[in-house]
């Protein structure tokens, strides 16, 4: 039997626990230490997961020389400081997106990733999902020849939590949730975004003015091969997780997305009714785990990894840029922000 | 038994016919007169729909004293003329869209219309859909809460003819499509567009840049009510007529449109196919037949038209600022536009 | 231009109207006379739709010389004579089915049609369905390999007049409903039925035991050629008008049929819901009126009806093989039926 | 921390490891010991997924005192001798369905856990999908008033091993395949079956026949109530793994099913293609492991099982029927069966 990946995890919230469980039933990893800056039930949950070292201080799970790659999941302001203490450890690192929310910070993580030549993988979790990964492949094999509209919805059926929607603690509407479709457009047009405008407001849930963010949005883009695009983020889709993406090319066209969890159609003389996807993990689960699946072999074959910095900081990019528009009113020509000071790109 | 309408038809291309032969078909009409200045086929195909009168100039149409109800359907460059000329008539007129491709022309029409107290119906008729209506009135129901983004997908299968896609002729692309789009915005949305930005470019049919057109644009749109909105349209559907259009809302959201055209699944090895929507009368075949109909039974019971010459005016107004932000690069606001001359809008 | 066919309707209740405003639309026909048995309303019936004679006794319609093709919409119980009394005056026939619910008067039919050599097409309208058409294509060009399987479902969403339920008026459940799905079996798998059982019973309308008729039937059918076949009817599709077909074959299979009649989807917190097809006329309307080109068609063209006399003997002999399996509560081979009398079958 | 259950598997085979692996995931449970006849990769197996002891012989498990839950996951001609000897030992058993192919070995199994009290759970998992616990529920709540039909479809996208396929190893097409389905029609109807016939064939793959077994059958069903239902069950859908059932009520209907896996369609001139379900994980691997869920926690809480050894045994005898059935064409009434030997029923 092959011998199981050693991996530690800092950051134990809701989905540092959902990478915790599929790491422990993974047969090709083993979790050697646990760290949450929040104390109390740190202990109980490395036992659920069969890890013997648990802390309050991700510095000892850096420390921890059993380990061979480590998985930030904390709060996206500790990203950096995180990633740039564990690139100095030798271990590989996987950071949930977003790994920053300034290009400055990207930067200087970036340059940590150089110095120390450390393998970092960057969590988009969508391109792990079948539904992206087939249409993906359709794209390559060019089935729809070549894609000159990306169009992509991103709906939550809920007002976050209004700290949370501060632009300083997860970027706000529009780097909180378009950001996966911003990766989804660089993947699948293979080009980079020229040129974005947005309009938003907030039409359902005004308590969000008090923090300065909004709950609607639509952002067109200009990719620099000359294609177009459009990406809406919502907080008021009450109904359910709506995420969907098309792309249309000049042979045809490819649809993304599903609306029905359950696989029942209640049929009375009110009409035909089915259940809609509730939320995040029921859309995504399969996706987060075939994620971990995938960096963890990478690791274990010593391989490049599926979306490394630049396309964060690409992705960060088209982020800044949509939400500059939305501030300006005015169009926000990505060429406005500095290339990565990596002059290896 | 009621008296059947009579009525006439100005214009016989391919939707003239469409119209006659709904008319032909109506118990409550019957086709006095028809008139195209193309000659040749204008006999024949008034025999066959038992008009009695045939001419090649739509005057004589319009001289005709039994005609009750005429039906605008020559190119867009005469509807003006022809539509000024109608309402020294007194009969009651229904023009296809769009009436004008000018603010200027437009305005002409409504000083005519109010002068003589004419009766003028434009052709939306997406209005007449059974999908719009019923989203509609679920809209007016309150179901979905206060709407707060508007969507709308409008694709063809195939590049015009190039004479018809220059923006004098047609409208162009923006003009042509997208105005449907234009006139549910503001039907479902209940407010007027304020701004306009569109990215647009020719991506799939370079031989359109000969004739100064498009094949695909993308338009973001923010509503007086603080409202927001994007309209796509693409010539490139390679696939099939792709006609789509949803409404967000603060309690839930309407999806309009279909794919499939036959009930027909077929599985095999190579996966579920089936068809998909040709082309625009197997959608909206119904809707123009529905749409004929609404007009004959308002003009018999004296009641005033589903769509009127200030919707005209106001859909036209954000085609002309969203070609003007395609050419200008620059968010247009619609209040760059004089208002209507008529001072009891 | 060419020439209309000059028709009669003999019979104008719900389905006689029906053809009537279908050919009264229609370019290649024109409606000579009308006969009901019903007096009051045929009179202001025939002028709505053109037609200049009309009559309480059908032979008045028979008389008139100047009617080349006959429609017979009349009760069941009255075809075999009608159709008889055409057959004597060279008039090409269109009977709506079932032409008749016994082998005995299916036989007059026969015996009266080979005499004089008239042309009698027979109302199986599913078979100029878009679905269902393109199916057969489907098959024909041997996508789902041989077929193995035919599957049927045919729900109504209300009980019927008790009166038209006695199997003597209108054949009951399974002569009046699955007869369409009967007619479909031997087309599609293109093999006699050589045995069948049936399970049924009174479940959701009590009312119907008076009359001697059951609401819900399940159908067994064993094919000459070995293929295998289900068909259910039921009156208690409350939801709305439920009708599916599906083949299995060796290398694929096929599924007709929908649900959704309105393209619009109601999505809030209680699920997505759409609208469900109403009833016969939202399905099939369209296939009426392709029936009817159809029929008028092979008339102009002197063509072999579509579907003719043999085919609705035989589909007969499937239902009534469904009634005694039933009724005696064991498979009925349908060898126990006498072979038509017609020796050139 | 809550205690894990210790458990052992007997048997690991394709089903075998697939609930190991579940377990092994699992934060209720521990496995102990493992066994499976066919030595070689045993030990390495329980290595994987953690369990300490393994071996060839079931007795090893079964005497092994730290388990108090066993899973029988053995071939289905030694489940009988399984579940006897565990009866013994006082461990909660969890068999694999079918429990047994005869009511003779049914009925030693029966008497076995009567005599000493031990708790059975039977493996039928679709009672813990998602879509059929959603009907469920919805039939409980009376959204479709009384059930009066049952259908159900099971297709499998190959023909089985030749040996697998003999009636006395798998129970042959009806035993195998159908069981499921029985399984759902008592639980959704609430009714037992009284009479059942079938009509089958082999259709696609004569080889079938050299074993004595076919490739397709329809086999109706009266229930007890009055009801009525029908069970497809085939071989040959190549196209995939076809799984559907619908259950029609007084006020509504159920259908419960789905073909598409991965949420992408494909739009090209050749139609609107999307993938189809492969296989049995792909489309219950989640209601697997709900089951073992389920069956941990009732052991833990000291609860009745789900499915019992009744239940088995009713479903076995309507599959036994059926099979009679198509041998003697013929109706079977269940009532030729007898009664379960154990009084308590």
């Amino acid at each position: 039997m092959k011998a199981k990946l050693p991996v530690g995890i800092i950051g134990l919230g809701r989905m540092g626990q959902l990478y915790a469980r599929h790491l422990a039933a993974m047969p090709e990893a083993r979790i050697v230490a646990v760290s949450d800056i929040v104390a109390g039930h740190t202990e109980e949950f490395a036992a659920q997961i069969g890890a013997k070292n648990w802390s309050a201080n991700y510095q000892d799970v850096l420390d921890n020389k059993a380990i061979e790659a480590v998985f930030v999941i904390s709060p996206t302001n500790t990203h950096a400081e995180i990633i740039v203490a564990a690139s100095e450890t030798g271990k590989a690192i996987f950071c949930e997106k977003p790994i920053a929310l300034t290009l400055e910070e990207t930067d200087r993580i970036i340059t940590a990733l150089e110095k120390t030549g450390t393998m970092l993988q960057v969590g988009f979790m969508r391109r792990f999902d079948a539904g992206y990964v087939a249409a993906k492949k359709q794209i390559e094999a060019g089935v729809i020849g070549k894609p000159t509209t990306f169009k992509s919805v991103g709906r939550d059926p809920f007002c976050p939590d209004l700290n949370y929607a501060r632009r300083e603690v997860s970027g706000g509407l529009i780097l909180d949730m378009a950001i996966h479709d911003f990766d989804l457009a660089r993947w699948f047009m293979e080009s980079e975004v020229k040129r974005v405008y947005t309009e938003g407001g907030t039409l359902a849930f005004p308590q969000l003015n008090t923090v300065g963010d909004i709950d609607n949005a639509v952002i067109n883009m200009l990719f620099e091969n000359g294609a177009l695009g459009n990406v809406e983020v919502s907080r008021n889709a009450l109904y359910g997780y709506d995420i969907r993406t098309e792309v249309l090319g000049t042979e045809g066209g490819l649809n993304i997305g599903y609306y029905r969890e359950t696989p029942l159609l209640v049929m009375t003389k009110q009409g035909v009714t089915h259940d809609m996807v509730p939320y995040l993990h029921e859309r995504f689960g399969q996706a987060y785990l075939n994620q971990t699946h995938d960096f963890i072999n990478r690791v274990i074959n010593n391989q490049e990894p599926a979306v490394d910095v630049h396309d964060a900081r690409a992705t960060l990019m088209i982020g800044l840029g949509a939400i500059r528009a939305y501030d300006e009113a005015r169009p926000v020509e990505l060429s406005e922000y500095p290339a990565s000071s990596d002059s290896n790109v």
